[in-house]
């Protein structure tokens, strides 16, 4: 697999960011997220000025790109695309969905935070939220937290026995490539942070009466499960990251470039579908005539 | 009730626009569509590079607005607001949607397209659709058609018999009602646009082929209805425009004026409602702490 400190010694170049910060190559070894620099730049913008300007000239395209996909759907193309996003508390799923999203046609876009599990969803199997909130075709959905917190809590946490964890990575991989079957392109995407940054921008939101809200003192409880926690991702990069949804890491210590990288991944993913505007199945002459008649 | 010409008069200076806007003060009257001009500039911007500005200019009110109410939540309180776009073909609704929702954080957003019913829609009441798309504590709730559809289209089309259709308005004044005592602000938009108008906008669609996706011929078979179906949006805006969930009209003609229209009454509702960050629930001293030792 691609290890950190070979990611972050050159600029990409013509190299797509994916083939940089993907995980393993179908066949991950062992993972160990010391090996990642969550403060790393392994391509693109090298600077804040510069990582806003590259996030920015993404916005564009991405639109184009989505009402393309929207347009295909509505002739018949059952192709869409899902966006995980994993991370530690304050690694910056939510502002990364507010940014990525935030060019794209909310007709078209579904986000879904998944928090822990109501009363109505533990009477179901782990992958039945999931399920009701996976995007049509045609549409990007983006999933803040995911099917993830049933092997990251929960193994950490010993919410179910050990071999429950153990199935859940193979019902969780056969769950995705039925989903890339049915022409759903998965981009999982881990938003890696440094324990230093993580306090930080804990700390922050503790100087900002108007962040208060963001606050969960459970928040400091989970912090000093950090290492079970990293293992727990560790694991999931190793069993999760397949051929037709492998896991990308992105340091996320600079929100400039974790949201360049991101929105990079997700405009990458789209080009490659290349979306077409489908065909009018009419007779766009007569439709005129009967319009200037009527 | 007010009246378009009346509306047309002046420019509004220190009165809201949901005043100028809305349809009767609770007990409305008669109400015929032809005394509302489509093209009027009743209150704000009189031109459109004026009224792009003052539309961008709503944004970031809108989305702090918006982060105050999902903050708010966290705290407790479980007001949210919905807004529903009516509209004949290509009034505009999707666009509304695409602009008004576009400065919002899309996590705090639920956008929902009403097609027609699916089978499993149709084994149910006519409401149940729309209540699994309510918008949660703290959200704001966008429908693109709407549960209004079900005394618009099915009244035109006798998909239902009249006595039924009848009945529905007095259910769904029953059900907006519980959904304002709920903590549900609703704001119900018809986005009112001329017959001429709408040929232009149908044609253009034909001009372009990367537009050809959004054209159906089935809307010049609509478009002959054109009398009926301005038939029945003047019953709903009679018999459903109550004292705690008015309809506005927003002259829709132009686009950039019906964008600057509907960003105002949503902000107008938004700033009435003033929700506010919590208070922590939590020592925030004792948080500081255990973060800076651990």
């Amino acid at each position: 697999m691609s290890r950190g400190d070979g990611r972050g010694a050159g600029k990409a170049g013509g190299t797509p960011l994916r083939e940089l910060l993907r995980v393993g190559g179908g066949g991950a070894g062992r993972v160990g997220l010391g090996a990642y620099d969550s403060s790393a730049l392994p391509a693109g913008p090298s600077d804040k000025a510069a990582g806003q300007a590259a996030a920015a000239a993404l916005a564009e395209p991405l639109a184009g790109l989505q009402e393309r996909l929207y347009a295909a759907a509505t002739g018949g193309d059952r192709r869409r695309l899902l966006l995980v996003l994993q991370g530690m508390d304050t690694s910056g799923k939510g502002g990364t969905v507010k940014h990525v999203a935030g060019p794209l046609n909310p007709a078209g876009c579904r986000v879904t935070s998944f928090k822990a599990p109501t009363a109505e969803e533990r009477e179901h199997p782990f992958l039945w939220r999931v399920e009701r909130a996976l995007p049509r075709p045609g549409e990007i959905g983006i999933f803040d937290r995911s099917h993830y917190e049933d092997v990251l809590i929960a193994r950490v946490r010993a919410l179910v026995p050990p071999e429950v964890v153990e199935r859940r990575y193979e019902e969780i991989n056969a769950f995705e490539r039925a989903l890339v079957e049915d022409g759903v392109t998965v981009v999982k995407v881990f938003l890696h942070i440094g324990f230093e940054e993580q306090r930080e921008r804990l700390l922050r939101r503790l100087d900002r009466p108007d962040k208060h809200w963001k606050f969960d003192p459970g928040d400091i409880e989970e912090r000093r499960l950090w290492p079970a926690y990293q293992e727990a991702y560790e694991r999931v990069l190793e069993r999760c990251s397949t051929a037709e949804a492998p896991w990308y890491v992105v340091p996320a210590d600079r929100k400039w470039y974790r949201n360049w990288a991101v929105g990079r991944l997700l405009l990458e993913h789209l080009e490659e579908l290349d979306p077409r505007y489908p065909a009018a199945a009419f007779d766009v002459e007569a439709c005129r005539a009967r319009l200037i008649a009527g």
